[in-house]
């Protein structure tokens, strides 16, 4: 059986039309069976040549006179993501400072657009530093944080989220695809009725952009935040981004204003006066490097096409959740993601998910371990190949069958 | 009369202590004079190689393993700063976010740290986003802004700050240099007055850090922020740092509750409970490039010392006003700069500041042209040698007197 299923893996990526965009990576050890899912994503070459020269030339030469070129790297990358990852229109969406500071930003402007509302929703699984994020908006505004129960395996309802919403609601704060499960929420449907409750929707896009389709325009999404160093492949710590909705520009402020915010930067002034367009959504200095990998990131992806890479991406998560029946059910796993409708990771519960984490990265595979009792399986589709996955699940399978993960302790420690 | 200027600079440049500094930063282009004050700080050699593996070896190989490194390095390079930089104590200082992120941060946890009290105080001449973050702070809880009446060429004066000062002070937040003509304020005078009216004091250390002693610990100072792309070499957009007196730190909270403030991060946690350290000032991940370069260029300050490099930029910056008073006074140009007590930079008044700027871009020579008449002269004592202050002084008068200038335009485009 395992002879058809290796063969099974290989007709697959014979038939992959997104095989040769592994060759953009950098690949460091060929053994090495890469399913982060996905802190991080891997290097391009263009990244490197890109990053090689930015340094060399342009700061170690151009010096100042680089800013000539960067102050526009904000902009050019939010273009490539607006019009060629994320489904929106040019001028919508910016690069700038992280996930976590973005969401402030908009949470703090959205509830500003809507005074007298008193409520925040969220869900239990979305991820931490959202909750905070908007726990303490709520806390320094005295709102209350209604926290919405989502199921872990298969994500939040758009019957929860409908239960929660009355006329007090000012935002509405859900990440797109679940960090834990990888479940695809409704954007369309639950927009819709954030919407018809009058409030605005702010969607995190940290795991869907760059591997799963999102409709910002057709759905009417108000704001939305993500990275760039999961499937757009911006490197540690890159710049992430932020959207707003074009006609919400002028109406929203956002509370930290820096001087990149400003309508006449240069000049200084003596008042704040917030750019007229989406530029009002930036505060400080941006970071060049980080500007250069997410430009050649979000580049890379759009060239391979958001609905190729999310065809691949179920593509591979169904090999993966079939090897899952059929090698590691009987070792007492089950499945923490949903059969359909997924981002480009398949999570398996097990009780001894930590050890058997433990056990994979000395085998050379590298899996996420996310708590409770988690192993996510990222499946970024550029390069991870169908015989990523076997090879992946085989040695998993090895590991389960000579009981060879009881070895590593139980305790946690740290993990990314 | 000039031969004997070049033979001073020359004698000048054998005594300096710091000369070999120069040869671990790369010089791209031999005859640029580079007189930036101080956009972008030159490239350091360490920090090219330590950029280059970090992308090809670290992110290109390790992976996501690399986090085991990479999450120590807002602290790593904060200890640097704190201890061989700032004089601040180890765990007071920490890389996070922009300058203007940071300010936003330690100004709202100071408002709120003094409840009741009702305005903010800064300069009318401190850096523009300053100026707009604390103007949007106050604007968001209804606190007035009190602007003190500054001088555009000496900075403030402590007899200005007390008048400013009264029991409904919450903060005062202050450039410790100023940036346009570079005047350092006197730190402990005005941070006692602040004390001593019950307010919060926040130092902007954005042209000081690098090039000027910051006596944190010994004037008491509360917060600081400050950027690494100036004096500290870290590269455009490198991250920028914030500090939090100790015994401040349990007591103060910032508003932005990201993950990388939380007590135990990776316990991920349903409710917000910030560090008791400096953590809880963090916010989201840390970009790493950036924080591989201010800890490069941190230790390269260190290294140097920063009373010998505040030795040879008071020195860099006499030689360039006798040079000023010889050669330049009779153009028209005025001092613009304390003729002592300054940072790293000397600023000339001209009208024709902005054509003249241009004028010698073209001569290799990089200053900066700051609103509304000014021409910035940075100094950056590890790499400008006396003769290039020579050079670039030298080229300048060449310039007035064929009065080259006049052919640029007077309109100004975007400046850094």
């Amino acid at each position: 059986m395992s002879v058809d299923r290796r063969t099974q893996a290989q007709r697959l990526d014979a038939a992959d039309p997104l095989a040769a965009f592994r060759d953009e990576f950098v690949i460091g050890e060929p053994d090495l069976v890469y399913l982060d899912g996905n802190s991080l994503g891997r290097l391009p070459r263009v990244t490197r040549d890109r990053l090689r020269a930015a340094v060399d030339e342009e700061w170690g030469v151009d010096l100042v006179r680089g800013w000539d070129r960067w102050i526009a790297l904000a902009r050019e990358a939010g273009e490539v993501l607006a019009t060629g990852v994320l489904g929106a229109d040019p001028g919508e969406v910016l690069l700038a400072d992280s996930t976590s500071v973005n969401l402030y930003k908009l949470a703090v402007a959205a509830c500003d657009a809507r005074p007298g509302r008193r409520v925040i929703v969220t869900d239990d699984d979305n991820f931490p530093t959202d909750r905070y994020v908007l726990e303490g908006v709520a806390a320094a505004r005295d709102l209350t944080l209604r926290v919405i129960r989502s199921d872990l395996d298969t994500g939040v309802s758009i019957a929860a989220v409908r239960e929660a919403l009355d006329d007090d609601v000012a935002l509405v704060s859900l990440s797109h695809v679940a960090y834990r499960s990888g479940a695809i929420a409704d954007v369309d449907a639950i927009t819709r009725a954030v919407h018809d409750a009058g409030a605005l929707m702010l969607w995190d896009l940290c795991h869907s952009a760059g591997a799963v389709p999102v409709p910002l325009r057709s759905a009417g999404v108000d704001l939305a935040v993500g990275c760039t160093y999961k499937h757009l492949n911006a490197g540690p710590g890159a710049p992430a981004f932020l959207y707003v909705r074009s006609d919400l520009q002028a109406e929203l402020r956002q509370p930290i204003w820096g001087w990149f915010g400003q309508r006449d930067q240069f000049a200084m002034g003596p008042a704040y006066d917030p750019a007229p367009s989406m530029d009002r959504f930036l505060v400080g200095t941006p970071p060049v490097l980080g500007g250069y990998a997410a430009l050649c990131g979000a580049t890379l992806s759009a060239s391979a096409g958001i609905d190729r890479i999310f065809a691949k991406s179920t593509a591979l998560g169904d090999f993966a959740i079939e090897l899952f029946d059929e090698w590691l059910a009987p070792h007492g796993f089950a499945l923490a993601s949903p059969r359909s409708g997924r981002g480009a990771h398949v999570t398996l519960h097990h009780h001894g998910a930590w050890q058997i984490s433990q056990a994979l990265r000395e085998a050379s595979v590298i899996p996420d371990y996310r708590t409770p009792d988690r192993l996510r399986l990222g499946l970024a589709p550029l390069y991870t190949r169908f015989a990523d996955v076997y090879e992946g699940l085989d040695r998993l399978r090895t590991i389960m069958e000579a009981e060879s993960w009881r070895r590593f302790s139980a305790n946690r420690s740290r993990v990314t």
